[in-house]
């Protein structure tokens, strides 16, 4: 039989096992967090109704999609195609079925349809993978994860919540250890009353003039500058000057923060209430035990998405401004408007997790991952097996990861693929050592190895593992 | 604009948050005692080529994958399918991508890809969700978790890993709290060497006749002797009569198992070969530490699956059989020789977590779960709300997961939101309770409450969790 090529579609991140397990870390330490936070989990199906999932996003977003058909629906599709029946347009053919894009919508139809289940405000968190039929290209991807929270109010939600999710991020990216980090907020109602009250009144204009201002750190001043004051938009130099300068706004500590709002001058209603809100977010925040150090105003930040309408967040990595923001979101005034009548506003942030491990590995911010494994126990003699295994198992019952050589074959042998598959600690334990009621332990990591009573074994053993793991 | 009703497609699970809780549970019991024997995680993505995975698997499971195509693939298929090429037949076409229908042939393409970056045994565990496009009815799932675990030598493998399975599955099933359960194990060299016996001699036949007995527990015995001795199998009564006395072989201890293969008489090569593994098994799982209550031969088990070729495991519910194997695989010898020329011969088992949930739920053998929210801190006086945002950030630090109120509202009110969802601590904290240095701990479960000095509160909390832990 011809062999087939085993490979991965382009797109997809697939690890190692040492990789997956420093993967899973960082999966393990965002859902403590988001657990020690108050967020519920939840699941959602992969798969979705097509017209569930597409009733809200533009062409953009549809053009990514994946479409699932089972056999026999790729055969009745055939069908219909072959023999059309009369005013049948092939490429209007939309499989019934598709693979969720993004984890907001899904929360949005899971909302909906278990509104009366749910307690509000309801706090959720949820951390799947999501699919986008994107082209290959490097650093894109086609499957990955996704780590969000939202909190969704029944009619209405307090501002408060908004102070929370920067708390959020906080203790997560402080546990996840990858270096400084800044918390960056802005406020949409702050921007577009701020641009009204420059002259630019219509609802539709605002927005096109807030995309315009969010591709300034792609595109750069000069550029937007041209844009606002060309044809398009015809706004007037002084008129562009301004706008330029207050999405250049970014405080140093909360008071600057406040001083800088001030300095603003007075403006429209939206104006005023979009500061309101900061402020009082901003010090909230505060109270929520996060450094002043790790959060400030930038009144650049708009987020593409058009359906923020109040806070928004991005996080960035102050040593690796090129990663851009690592965890992004904001407050919208209705999450379910195509699948319910009922006003459900919320705030929410998201974690892409695949694209920012494979963006911290490839800065070289991802250590090494030692194994899940803690310990190895060699085999030594294989008449000696029922002796392993009992030690073994004791390791297990006390809570320690331990595998066992079970196929035997030479020590250095066993030492070498306990040093590969990343597992720091060796036990060795022959007929001497059974007689003695010791057992010797080796430290790959620090090439050292030590004596032990049998009966003090676990003990040490949970001391250097414990050590291990306040190195990182 | 019309509204879309929220819904999912049938044969998903899709739970609400303290359900998603207790499954959560169940999958963190899996995977801790995975990582326990020292089996690395792995994930694959969902998509996979589809030549890749319908290299191996016939007509049955085709039939039921989920074909995927992204935009731009469906209008491309269009096309083909409009202005169809010389030679081209719209049913042939199969999509260039599929979702994963299983584990295994994800592992065996893994393997074969990595081969050259993994050490041998190489031991995985892999907890994901896998797809068929299974028709609509109950208790069938279209999406389901797989907890797989397999061990893959390189050439060879011991027949010791097979022993280690059966430890892992005692320890997964007695932490998972879900009733008395056995281990039931057979070997299919056993079976295939005992038909030789009897004068089934053709490789083919004997598959045939396994199939038959495999059916055995749902057709019962008569109609699997009347099938034997019928036109296509041609059994005599005789022969029939003792294939149907050899699959009703169970023990009742280590010491019955050995007596009864050693009762089954002399037989050819494959025969004592199975029957050498078998004993060799048996034994070592009593050395494993597997409480001989916990563990039968039984030599009916067949497994449907073909490819299994030595030691077959099964475990069910002793008191409620209705459910089926709740964890089952075997030993196989030579995991992906569709993509590699590599002998790689493997064991491992699979539990299909999402239906065995579902099957307890259903038997009202899971309970209601608890909050992953420990304390709910109230809000009885807006004005403190940094003091409640203070000791929340308190708590959380000491790893207590914590929600606090922030929207206020009376306290009744706030009490009935904790109890309907699952949080069984609630905190007062009003101007008093901050004047004396102490808060009130309202336990809802016990509905009881009392008073606790302030700088008291996180350890009598860790006290009343960790109770509340162990009393499941």
């Amino acid at each position: 039989m011809a062999l087939t090529p085993a490979r991965t579609m382009p797109g997809v991140l697939e690890l190692l096992p040492l990789d997956q397990i420093a993967f899973q870390r960082m999966l393990d330490v965002i859902r403590r967090n988001y657990e020690r936070f108050g967020f519920l989990p939840i699941e959602t199906p992969v798969i979705e109704y097509s017209d569930v999932l597409l009733t809200k996003t533009g062409g953009e977003t549809e053009r990514q999609v994946y479409f699932v058909q089972s056999t026999g629906a790729l055969e009745k599709q055939h069908e219909l195609v072959s023999e059309p029946k009369e005013g049948w347009v092939t490429t209007q053919y939309v499989p019934e079925l598709a693979l969720r894009f993004d984890l907001t919508v899904p929360l949005a139809r899971y909302v909906a349809e278990h509104e009366r289940d749910l307690s509000f405000p309801f706090r959720r968190y949820q951390m799947q993978k999501v699919y986008r039929g994107e082209r290959a290209q490097r650093g894109r991807f086609r499957e990955f994860y996704q780590c969000d929270i939202d909190v969704i109010g029944k009619d209405a939600l307090s501002v408060r919540y908004d102070a929370e999710i920067p708390a959020v991020i906080y203790s997560v990216f402080r546990e996840l250890n990858i270096g400084a980090f800044t918390i960056q907020l802005n406020n949409r109602k702050l921007m577009r009353g701020y641009f009204e009250s420059l002259g630019i009144v219509d609802g539709e204009q605002q927005m096109l003039v807030l995309r315009e201002v969010d591709k300034l750190d792609k595109r750069g001043a000069d550029y937007v500058r041209d844009t606002l004051t060309g044809a398009t938009f015809g706004l007037s130099a002084e008129v562009a000057q301004k706008i330029l300068a207050f999405v250049q706004v970014r405080s140093t500590s909360l008071q600057d923060a406040y001083d800088k709002l001030d300095a603003l001058g007075a403006g429209p209603e939206a104006m005023e209430q979009g500061r309101n809100e900061l402020k009082e977010v901003l010090g909230l925040i505060h109270a929520f035990g996060v450094p002043e150090t790790h959060y400030v105003l930038n009144l650049s930040i708009a987020r593409g998405l058009d359906y923020y309408t109040g806070t928004v967040y991005e996080t960035t990595l102050n040593d690796h401004p090129q990663i851009g923001s690592i965890c992004s979101g904001g407050r919208y005034e209705n999450l379910a408007s195509q699948y319910t009548k009922s006003q459900l506003p919320g705030v929410g942030i998201s974690i892409g997790l695949t694209r920012l491990y494979w963006q911290l590995r490839d800065a070289g911010l991802i250590s090494t991952a030692t194994s899940t494994v803690d310990v190895l126990v060699t085999q030594m003699d294989a008449a000696q097996l029922p002796a392993y295994l009992a030690l073994a198992s004791e390791l297990r019952g006390a809570g320690i990861a331990t595998e066992v050589v079970l196929e035997g074959g030479k020590l250095g042998k066993q030492f070498k693929y306990a040093d590969r598959a990343g597992i720091r600690f060796v036990i060795v334990l022959g007929e001497d050592e059974i007689a003695k009621g010791v057992v010797t332990v080796k430290d790959l990591r620090r090439e050292d190895q030590f004596e032990v009573a049998r009966s003090e074994l676990i003990k040490t053993l949970r001391v250097e593992l414990e050590q291990a793991a306040a190195m990182g």
